[in-house]
Order: C-alpha cells, then sequence, then structure tokens
C-alpha cells in the first residue's frame, strides 16, 4: 500500500467538522468520496487535527493509505475536481509506508482571528470573532505568553473532553495586533479604522477539546478586565474548567499548520 | 422629512442584488424592513448601486426619507442590531434634505478580484473568480487603461440592458498584481507561492447592465492571448457585444465607493 501526505485548506463554516458525523457533511466524508473513484477500494481518510464544526484550515494534514496508479500530483488534481470549491487539496505527495497524519505529527500551529471594532465587517464575521467592546491588547499580550510551556491544561478543556492526560507542551503562544499583511483584503476602510484585527497564535504538541478557544474566551476576558494576566497561571494550577472563560465561537478559529519535525521552543 | 445618507457593505453572496425581487432575499428589503419600526411610517430605501444577485459592497450609499426623533448614529446602531451580520451600516449621517444616493451620485467605484493560481483557496472563491490559466499581466494593465476616458460603452452593455444612452466617462481603470495590504489574510501560504490575486479598480460616472464584468470578462480574454490590448479600442468603436469576452462572475465584483463631489480625471 502506498501512503499518501495530503495538505487541505478548507472553510468550515458550512460543515459538521473534519470528522464523519451520523448527520451533516464533514470534510473527511467529502475527501474520503472524492478518493474512493480513485483507489481500488473504499478508502480511510486520517488528519492530524479533527477540527470541530465551523473551524477553518489553511493547513490541515490528512494521510491516506491506498493503491492507485496515478501519481501523487494527479491524484490532488482529480481530488480538486470531485470537491465542492471550499475545500481544496493544496499539496498531495507521496509519504513514507505507514505514515499516519495524526500520530506522527509533531506539533500543530492554529490561528484566531478577533475583530476589535464597533461594527464588524460582513466579510470578517465569517472568519473572525467580533468583540466589540475595548479590550486591554498589553494585558492580553502579557496573558497569552503565560500559556507557554508543559503545563496541566485541564482547566482549558471543555466538559465534553475525553483526554485521559491533560499535560500538554505550547511551543508559542502570541497574541498580535494585525498589520497591513493580515488584514482581509474585503474589510471596508470604515471599520479598520474604528478598529483592528487580533490574531492569536499557538503552537503546541498536542490540544485538548476546545482548549485553544478556551483560552481565547479566558484572554478576551482578561482584556475587557476580568483579572489580571496572572490569572492564566492560577488557572493553569487550579484545574478548575469553571475558572476559565467562555468557549469563544469556532469561526475564530483556524489550523494554519502541521509539523512532522522535532519542533523548536518558542517558535510557531 | 429628514434625509439620511447610510454607507453600507454586505456580502452579496447570498442575495438576489440590492433591490427588491418578487423572490429571494435583496439587500434593499432588508435594510426597508429594518427601518420600518424606526421610522414613523414604510420607507423607501435608494442606492447609489443597484449591485446585481451576488455582488459585493463595502462603500454601498443608500438615502432614506424619513421622520424620526432618534439621532443618524443612533439609527446605524439601530439598523445593525435588526440586519443579518452579512449586511452592515458602517456609517449614518444626517444628509441634506432630498438628498438622492443615485441621482446625486457624481462617480462611483467597483473592483473586481481574481485569483490567478492553480488551486483557490476556499477563502477567496466567495469573493473573487478563478483563473487557472496562464495570465500576460502587461497586457492586461495595457488593456484596462485604454477604457479611460469618455467612450460609448454598448459594447460592454447586458444584452438585457435598458440604458437608453450607453455614453459614459470613465475616470480610473487599472489592473494591479496584489500586494500584501490586498491579500485576503486567510489565502494559504501555498496558493500564494503558486499563483497572484489581481484587482481590477474602474472609476467612472456611470455604469451600464453587467459593464464592469464585461470589461474584466475581455481583460482576462486578451491576459490568455485572445487579440492585443488595441482590441479594447476597436472594440468601443465597433459598440458590438458579440465582439467583447464573456461577462465574467458576480462573485468577483464589490462596489467600494461613491462620490458626491466632482471626480478627478484620472483618479481612482
Amino acid at each position: 500500500m502506498r501512503a499518501l501526505k495530503l495538505v487541505i485548506a478548507y472553510d468550515g463554516t458550512d460543515f459538521v467538522g473534519w470528522q464523519r458525523q451520523p448527520e451533516g457533511v464533514s470534510v473527511q466524508r467529502l475527501v474520503e468520496d472524492a478518493l474512493a473513484p480513485l483507489a481500488q477500494s473504499a478508502v480511510s481518510v486520517v488528519a492530524a487535527g479533527r477540527t470541530d464544526a465551523g473551524v477553518h484550515a489553511t493547513g490541515q494534514v490528512a494521510s491516506v493509505q491506498l493503491e492507485s496508479r496515478l501519481d501523487a500530483q494527479e491524484i490532488g488534481r482529480a481530488l480538486n475536481a470531485q470537491l465542492p470549491p471550499a475545500v481544496r487539496v493544496l499539496r498531495a505527495d507521496e509519504a513514507a509506508s505507514g505514515f499516519h497524519a495524526r500520530f506522527d505529527a509533531r506539533a500543530k500551529t492554529y490561528e484566531y482571528r478577533l475583530v476589535n471594532a464597533p461594527v464588524a465587517s460582513p466579510f470578517a464575521v465569517r472568519y473572525a470573532w467580533h468583540v466589540p467592546v475595548h479590550l486591554d491588547l498589553d494585558r492580553m499580550i502579557d496573558a497569552a505568553r503565560r500559556i507557554e510551556g508543559t503545563h496541566d491544561f485541564a482547566c482549558f478543556q471543555s466538559t465534553g473532553g475525553s483526554a485521559a492526560r491533560s499535560v500538554r507542551t505550547v511551543h508559542g503562544s502570541e497574541l498580535m495586533a494585525g498589520g497591513p499583511g493580515t488584514v482581509p483584503a474585503m474589510v471596508p476602510e470604515p471599520v479598520l479604522r474604528a478598529g483592528r484585527l487580533l490574531v492569536y497564535r499557538i503552537t503546541g504538541d498536542g490540544f485538548l477539546r476546545h482548549m485553544v478557544r478556551s483560552i481565547v474566551g479566558t484572554l478576551v476576558e482578561i482584556g475587557r478586565g476580568a483579572g489580571a494576566p496572572e490569572r492564566i497561571d492560577s488557572l493553569l494550577a487550579s484545574g478548575t474548567r469553571a475558572a476559565a472563560g467562555p468557549t469563544a465561537p469556532a469561526c475564530g478559529l483556524c489550523l494554519v499548520g502541521v509539523s512532522y519535525d522535532p519542533p523548536e521552543m518558542g517558535g510557531a
């Protein structure tokens, strides 16, 4: 059996998430259905990150074992011909036999976008959380840095989470005010003049269920004045989910990359 | 009666256009329905540009005459509380009595976005036309400039157009390769490395039905090698719609601004 490594982007707005569900359209189902005619048999596609409903990806990685005489690039093109425009295969490469996108991943990077403005652009709301109130950016930047390191992240795990062990290592956790390069082209100037785009980027060796969104919800609470940046330290020490902020909406979250090399500490 | 000037942005993907239609949701209907409870009577909202189904706006201007004790900013906030997130009032200002957004407009500016890349990002396809084949940018830039000036634009009018007179003045017509500032933040890097975002910007005193999209369709034909840039000159002289290129898809088009001051020649 050959193994393929696929890099996939998707607008998650209209999907129930990566993973197949009894109801609704999942990205996994779309990719598996598009692959089936190319393979000699039904195929199972494994993703590095099982993104939730409404979560986006610009750099999801998936693996598949299959029999096919087509070369990897041809398979990528054939997949894009079958898939809806909301799901695109950006790369398709031959991988080492047995390559497993999730088990072999060394680090994943997520970004979370916030529009901090009185009025949110219609072109931002699909891909960002609109926070109309004033946020103290310096406090949020300080708080974000405190996430870095090896901690028990139980306090940021959703009640539905099933991870037996909640210790994870976060290599980078950074909040940035979006410069021109990170501002969506379609955000109208009047909105930008009255606000800003914030991007939170986190890289780690693994993530608990809703962990990034719970961190973002807590950072926003701290930005609004509910607690000092040091609140992160006590949250991590307490391990109590109820003490953390609310789970931020799915629309702002995006899986931007997966690394299969040993991660560098502090880098994203 | 007071007159208000509203600046409105919308993601046109899911609407039948600005204007009310027998079927489907129009932006006009949404804005009028949101205004009704604030005014003493049913109101009629006039837009500068009657954008077609699927066309976006970041700077549509609308006028309304109404009775209300609320100040303009309060009306803007109340409208946004009623409208779906895909439609946002960016500004609401008091206007001179009798202000008419369409008749008083001196110039309108549209932008048209193209993703010229082998694979189009899922985050670009709602707001740009995906052209996967090679385009000769220099020829398109040259051709775009030939649109400027006062011409009979009959060759770029759709067959359904009803304008009695097809002479218009185009103050600016420019094709630009998108720099970092114009690249949507969510376009994945692998896509950008393999392609580019092109933005066509046109400012004029008026536009015939499908005029901008027909110009873009013709520019893309010229970029693909179907005719030299001088083809624009002969098209304008001929006045024959059949000789021009196809109408580009609505999704790439966006009304970015309306001017009520005398336009400067050559400016956008």
